[in-house]
């Protein structure tokens, strides 16, 4: 194994029934890429597995319930004591389409993937949040 | 969570010290994709961390001891009872470059990202496959 440790994040780009994905932002206060935006999703934790990781995430992140539909898309990217593998995968609503944040994030819209340049995120993942963007 | 279960697939494209990554051939014997190439790789068992899984993996299938480096690509495919989301990540040989095949596969070969397309892939990765071997 490398010195550095791996470790995996999962995101879920929620589709609405108009074709919009769901973009959050992290709270101003975050100091890590505080009002920055991300699909939602996070640390999948030790010992769990990446699809259950993730339809929790969402659930505490936004109160949605989904369903994973595909594979999005992918990056990798180094943070200070960790290397981040990121999967991201499509999800479609299963019941309600209201958002209420935790207070991870302070703000949410519901985006057209060509509009997703238009937003700032984490400079690991914004080549891939742009190519997404391209290719849908 | 969908009806259908969700898996987690790792496989390691392992350079040799010339630009080379190893690909090994899945025994003709094996009724599922018997005789098509991959690289080295398996599923990720329930519970357990996704790099060790893949140091693991290739550890039994080829001998090697490897420094995983970065993100190389991903794909999301169908199986019969699962939906597959794999995760390929780059890596450097630790020590020998000397490949001990097991019964897994009956062949390997060290090949040029340029020649990636002269070689025969489980349907469900072949693009992804491709498209990794233009951008090399």
């Amino acid at each position: 194994m490398g010195k550095t440790p791996w470790g995996l994040t999962v995101r879920a780009v929620i589709f609405d029934g108009q074709g919009r994905c769901l973009l959050v932002r992290r709270s101003k206060q975050n100091k890590s890429f505080g009002g920055m935006w991300e699909w939602p999703g996070g640390k999948v934790d030790s010992g769990e597995d990446f699809a259950a990781a993730l339809h929790r995430e969402v659930a505490e992140e936004t109160g949605l319930a989904v369903e994973l539909a595909g594979l999005a898309c992918s990056a990798g990217y180094d943070l200070p004591k960790i290397k981040v593998a990121l999967l991201c995968l499509e999800a479609r609503l299963v019941g309600s389409d209201e958002v209420k944040l935790s207070d991870e994030h302070d703000a949410f819209e519901w985006v057209s993937p060509i509009d997703i340049p238009r937003y700032e995120y984490m400079p690991g993942v914004t080549p891939m949040m742009l190519e997404y963007a391209k290719k849908r």
